[in-house]
């Protein structure tokens, strides 16, 4: 017998109820059917046209309105809404979870989400917090594919008393979906994070809007002649507003912790090209050519 | 008759000499083969073994080690170097230009190059300032090909006394390479540069040799786990350095005033993430996204 026919057979679990069907929810649903992870996937969404879609797409068996109603039986419950949602829904589903249950989510932040979750988390249920790394700019159930988590990372940020069976089901769950998976601890994620992603997408969101500031002939031109660098920042700066928002003000210390450091760096440059101090521009290019390429090698491009 | 046969009989140039050839250099040199544009392209690099590549790769007919020798007998001549050195090489290649000969350069910044360059320009040699916003963040005359140019946007910055002959010779190279041609001052090609793409590059930079100031520990795991937002950075700030350091010393005060703006920018949401004013980022990023939205429109992307 081959692999996927085993799996098939034994699926890993009997119901994944996928709280939120944006990118990462539909991505979850296409991955875990490629492998046959889950005999039945259900989900929830608070507007009625993405719980339609989302059973239009054959992304979910069933689909509710309720949080509470998807994750009732399901044993594993998969938070995929913006951060700040997540510690209201898990009040909201509490005693809907099924005891033996595994409880975890997909947020960019973990400390501010294990804090609001873990209280509303029953005897018996397992909560393992986690983040995989991938995304597009794109959202909503559309956006969803099979192989968004192929060999990238996805972080689990389990606490000290988290019962170990269950992060290796979670563990071996992600690897499933296609990851490589590391486990830390939500603060050390979170300021890997900042300096990784979130402190570049606040620079990436800034720099649009300085040129949305721009006097309206210039803007034009902006626009028109968008060369390499702004024409990144602006994929960058394309991605949900309200997941960012919650992002930033969920990881508040570590963000600004980091954009301190970036200050620093900027108005050392800045002075350099005040100063017209080429020897130091050259330095610190040719230092950020070489963590461009450990970047490359760390096959992560 | 097929156009490509047409122009082959009766090519644009006698003679090319492409002082430099780096990505820039060698892309033209490609580009000018696929449309028959030069009887003959000649060129000249500072580093032998540079020279020696270009002939091997078929980039050039002849190769010098000196602008001076290339030059001679051109009638058009691209200088294709870092920015710095255009005014120099203006200067030591004056006495070799061809009467009649188009002079022009590629490089990023326009205001310095022609300030630069102009004075070095003798009697009846047309020199018309170009800047093609094409690039990858490869360099070196192997990191060349045809269709670099291809659709992208290029800026020629003539002054009001220049031939209006030459301009419009020059317009029609750029456009069988592939490019559209568009006309400004140099001051404002400077100023929509400085926002579209050097003060994104400073930051790039600035992001990425803040990561390589963190802990080591902390770096490491920054390069392992490098999402989008810093991935797209570290692109960015893969370039050249010295083509870098040459376009921020010698674009210094469109630079200063953007990163003056994008610092007002920047302090707005710093001030927000510090509050929790979810209502402020929310509505900064949902901006952005539409200026993203414009950019996408505007086929740049």
């Amino acid at each position: 017998m081959t692999k996927p026919q085993e799996s098939q057979d034994t699926p890993m679990f009997e119901r994944i109820a996928l709280i939120g069907i944006g990118l990462i929810g539909s991505s979850i649903s296409h991955a875990a059917r490629r492998a046959n992870l889950a005999r039945e996937i259900v989900g929830s969404a608070r507007t009625p046209a993405t719980v339609e879609t989302a059973m239009r797409l054959g992304l979910i068996e069933e689909g509710y309105v309720t949080a509470a109603e998807a994750a009732e039986g399901a044993d594993l419950v998969i938070l995929c809404t913006p951060v700040g949602l997540c510690g209201p829904i898990a009040k909201e589903i509490s005693r809907s979870l099924k005891p033996g249950a595994i409880l975890t989510d997909v947020g960019s932040v973990k400390g501010a989400i294990v804090k609001d979750v873990s209280p509303h988390v029953p005897q018996g249920v397992h909560f393992v917090a986690g983040h995989p790394i991938a995304g597009t700019e794109q959202s909503g159930p559309e956006a969803g594919f099979a192989e968004l988590f192929d060999g990238r990372w996805c972080i689990l940020t389990p606490e000290p008393h988290t019962d170990g069976k269950a992060v290796e089901k979670l563990r071996a769950f992600w690897e499933a979906l296609g990851s490589k998976v590391e486990i830390m601890t939500p603060e050390h994620h979170d300021l890997v994070l900042a300096i990784t992603s979130h402190v570049p997408h606040l620079i990436a969101y800034t720099i649009v809007n300085t040129v949305s500031d721009l006097e309206s002939h210039l803007q034009g031109e902006v626009i028109k002649f968008a060369a390499s660098g702004f024409r990144d920042f602006t994929r960058v700066a394309g991605s949900d507003p309200v997941m960012w928002r919650d992002i930033f003000l969920n990881n508040r210390e570590a963000v600004l912790e980091m954009l301190g450091r970036l200050y620093e760096d900027i108005a050392l440059l800045q002075k350099a090209i005040r100063n017209g101090d080429g020897t130091l521009l050259h330095r610190v290019f040719t230092r950020s050519r070489r963590i461009r390429r450990s970047v490359t090698q760390a096959k992560q491009d």
